[in-house]
């Protein structure tokens, strides 16, 4: 998954040790011997938006890495304490500084190489003033015949980005559930 | 959240300290004040089926904490490893023995107050043998008079089934993309 493996136990601090727990359980866990916590690794779900202004769409150019320099729809990592939909919103106005309104569910891709979920939504760029924030080098609109397919960060970025224009040609947006290889 | 705070670094056993780390994060995460690491808590993804024979529903009866005793559907934590439709296979196979065919998605719920967003698939059940296991003390048919509303293990459950019924009702079925409070 490149996740780092658990050394220690979050709640106690010994050293833990990769084994099925005693529980019924199937699968090897990260388990302390001194307090007896078991920790679960599980996939993070990525939320982000099609922020769209007439016949362009909204891309920024990563300041962070992985992918430094590349082009990314505005997307992150779930928080806690937020909806699906709110996180997609509050990830377009860190990255981009965007002012939007959100659509509908428009991408939902299975990363089972990564752990990941990545949920897309479309949404309605309100004007053309972005400020992006230290996460972005440049925020910019872009029509389909611009759009820099090989400097795409992500392949689900570039997915929900096909998708989009498919069904823009198609005159019908509806929801895309893949999986991503 | 209902969430055990971390206590202790993952990568070195150090006791941390919830602080904004500078990043230019705006958040509070546990760092760790000796080897740096940014220990970061996000949601969880559950994922199940509304498995169907005619006009039925399969429930299972929970042979664990949380809510022990009460019906759910199947579901569980999403593992790193799988998509979520494999996820909601898997889990509706290990609480239920059932075989399916997986169906379209059809509600995804957004549990901001435990930081959980949930899914779920219909299924069509191949049969009505049903082998549960240790998670299920009992795994049965329900026609929809017949679904113990008031003995339900989760509002999750209760709004897919809520949503399931209307919608066979009204002939079609759709994607129902909720927030549960």
């Amino acid at each position: 998954m490149g996740r780092t493996p658990i050394r220690h136990c979050r709640n106690c601090g010994a050293a833990v040790a990769y084994r099925i727990p005693d529980d019924g359980d199937t699968r090897e866990r990260a388990v302390c011997p001194q307090c007896h916590t078991i920790h679960y690794e599980n996939p993070l779900t990525v939320v982000g938006t099609v922020p769209v202004l007439g016949q362009k769409v909204l891309l920024c150019k990563r300041n962070i890495e992985p992918r430094w320099g590349k082009w990314t729809l505005p997307a992150g990592f779930m928080e806690l304490g937020e909806t699906t939909a709110e996180g997609a919103q509050r990830e377009t106005d860190e990255e981009a500084g965007a002012q939007i309104e959100m659509g509908r569910l428009f991408t939902l891709l299975s990363v089972r190489r990564v752990g990941q979920v990545h949920l897309f939504y479309l949404a309605r760029l309100l004007d053309d003033s972005f400020y992006p924030g230290h996460e972005t080098i440049e925020a910019k609109l872009f029509a389909e015949d611009e759009i820099p397919w090989d400097e795409l960060a992500f392949r689900t970025v570039r997915t929900t980005l096909e998708c989009y224009f498919a069904d823009r040609k198609a005159g019908a947006f509806s929801l895309h559930h893949l999986d991503i290889e």
